[in-house]
């Protein structure tokens, strides 16, 4: 029922989807009188789905504190209880993101081992995509939480971009060891010590992110976000500039035309918020967050991300590094939950972003 | 001597200002032997210059510590000292912006009342040009720090700029006053409560940058230089896909053809690394840093920020704000001096990025 247009875009979606990756069935919540006539529409997306009615749902302005209180029983809750209870594998909505936050962390509960989630953005770079993390579900992070979201990122970018053994880099201010705050330095020297199933290439600077240097750049969530909305500031500045300036003389109006084709291709590639699908790592079970204005192709492409976690090794891989890492070095000689606790902060405290 | 190119886009950048700013006059700190001959190639140029000749300098990779120790008697030294001294009015350069800031600071002292110096980047946007600082003379930055960010972009975009009563927002995750972490949530309510010269706009987005939303955005300057640098790297990673779809197909690469001379003056539009110019905001006296690549109309823009501040009320206007804060909103009822020591944190910890 999430996102700008509900139904219409979904249900054409699980027909891509479908056709896409054999074998994946949907359990789809929501109103079935507004479900219903699209699964008509669609006997493709008909043939792997089942409804599971509920005519309650999550508005999209709606608090993520009140959605908690309030929200039993309505379709984002009940699509995430569907995976505690293994009726699911993966969950994907194009809800309000804070909500879907707030109600997966409180029924899912984090993963073995994790502090923190992290919503992570799949950004078009001039090499490929680049996994960016935390972009939003987090306003700080000490350097054991930073250290998670390098683990979860190179799981993720290996499961969903398949490299092999990723690049991992600590977003900073420059590239010495020596730069930046303490968070980072401390993740840099833990990352550094540790041998892990990805390889850490040290500090990267924003302008690595955009160039592609590294297949995963870990930063804590207020940044992330910062620089993730930064990007898509730009991409629409530089888009509305294209349209103003190709259609500024008849002369240039003939050469937009001319080359209209290949200049639609490539404003698709250069939004950091086209590729969509960004998944909450951490939790205890797979959660993709579409954008709320995806249309029925970006619907799917969140969905084969999801499909692309579950089917992979994702958890066994980040628990697998969570072991080394407490094995060679663990942070101030304290339990790494308590390493959060100990800054003074409360888990209430940390409000998603969208 | 600074920059990539020193004398032969120093020099000529004098006759191109001299033209634009009637009255303005040079001291140029370098090596004579090298600065002569373009002197003598740019008569319009040396009659309004005065060489103070130097054969040592501060090399682009030289750390700021060093720079510090060992600078003493290098053509950057020289020209912060020429200021201090009351010889000139301004100082630009293009050189190791590091040493720049610990040269600046160790010789000019913070002005009066202020605690941190900030480096503002002049961006450009959809509506015109926003004021985004810090961008990386200091890694963390408490309440009061950015309350001081605030009301020195403003005065800089009314010197520089020419807003009348310039927008300022406050850069977070969310719009709403509840959002993101303490220090940005205290700067807030300072800023709403106290009256000042200018119009106070609350949070802002990553999005909003470049949407021209405000005319000053304020941030931390690890944030600050991660967005700026995020931007370049997209502003750089678009041009050159730009090239690529262009030339894709002998359609595509007729059409650009065509459109070209549109396509050239839009690309220098965009890059926000391309507004030539950042101020070093907060000390004793101007000094401008000028992109180390720039030509000699980008040092040229340079010399015109670093003028117009000279020849404004910049100073006198920040004073007059600062007042007004400490009448109305006293932080913590210490004197703002000892809110940053009460952090723990020291003045050499921060270093300057580039």
């Amino acid at each position: 029922m999430g996102g700008d247009h509900g139904p219409p875009v979904v249900v054409p979606s699980l027909a891509l989807a479908a056709q896409a990756l054999p074998g994946v069935r949907f359990l789809l919540h929501g109103d079935e009188a507004r479900l219903k006539p699209e699964l008509d529409r669609h006997p493709a997306a008909r043939a792997v789905s089942e409804v599971r009615h509920t005519d309650k749902f999550i508005a999209s302005e709606e608090k993520p504190a009140q959605a908690m209180r309030r929200g039993k029983g309505s379709s984002l809750w009940n699509a995430v209880e569907s995976l505690r209870d293994g009726e699911a594998q993966a969950c994907v909505s194009a809800g309000n993101t804070g909500a879907l936050m707030a109600i997966s962390k409180l029924i899912l509960r984090m993963g073995a081992d994790l502090e923190r989630p992290a919503i992570v953005a799949s950004w078009p770079t001039m090499k490929g995509v680049t996994a960016v993390l935390d972009v939003g579900a987090n306003i700080e992070s000490d350097a054991a939480q930073l250290v998670e979201f390098a683990i979860m990122g190179a799981a993720f970018h290996h499961a969903v971009h398949g490299s092999a053994r990723p690049t991992v880099g600590l977003l900073n201010v420059g590239s010495e060891d020596q730069k930046g705050h303490e968070e980072v330095r401390e993740a840099n020297r833990i990352l550094r010590e540790t041998p892990l199933d990805f390889d850490y290439r040290g500090f990267v600077e924003g302008t690595d992110i955009a160039y592609g240097t590294v297949d995963v750049v870990v930063t804590d969530g207020f940044t992330g976000n910062v620089a993730l909305k930064t990007a898509e500031g730009l991409a629409r500045f530089f888009s509305n500039e294209i349209k103003t300036t190709l259609t500024s003389s008849p002369l240039a109006l003939l050469g937009a035309l001319i080359a209209s084709g290949a200049l639609k291709k490539m404003r698709a590639r250069l939004d950091p918020g086209r590729v969509n699908g960004g998944p909450l790592l951490g939790l205890n079970g797979i959660v993709v967050k579409s954008h709320g204005g995806a249309d029925a192709r970006g619907f799917a492409s969140a969905i084969r991300v999801a499909t692309d976690l579950a089917r992979s090794d994702f958890t066994a891989e980040i628990d697998r590094n969570l072991k080394r890492l407490t094995a060679v070095s663990p942070i101030d000689g304290t339990p790494k939950a308590e390493a959060g606790d100990a800054a003074g902060r409360s888990p209430e405290s940390h409000g998603a972003a969208e």
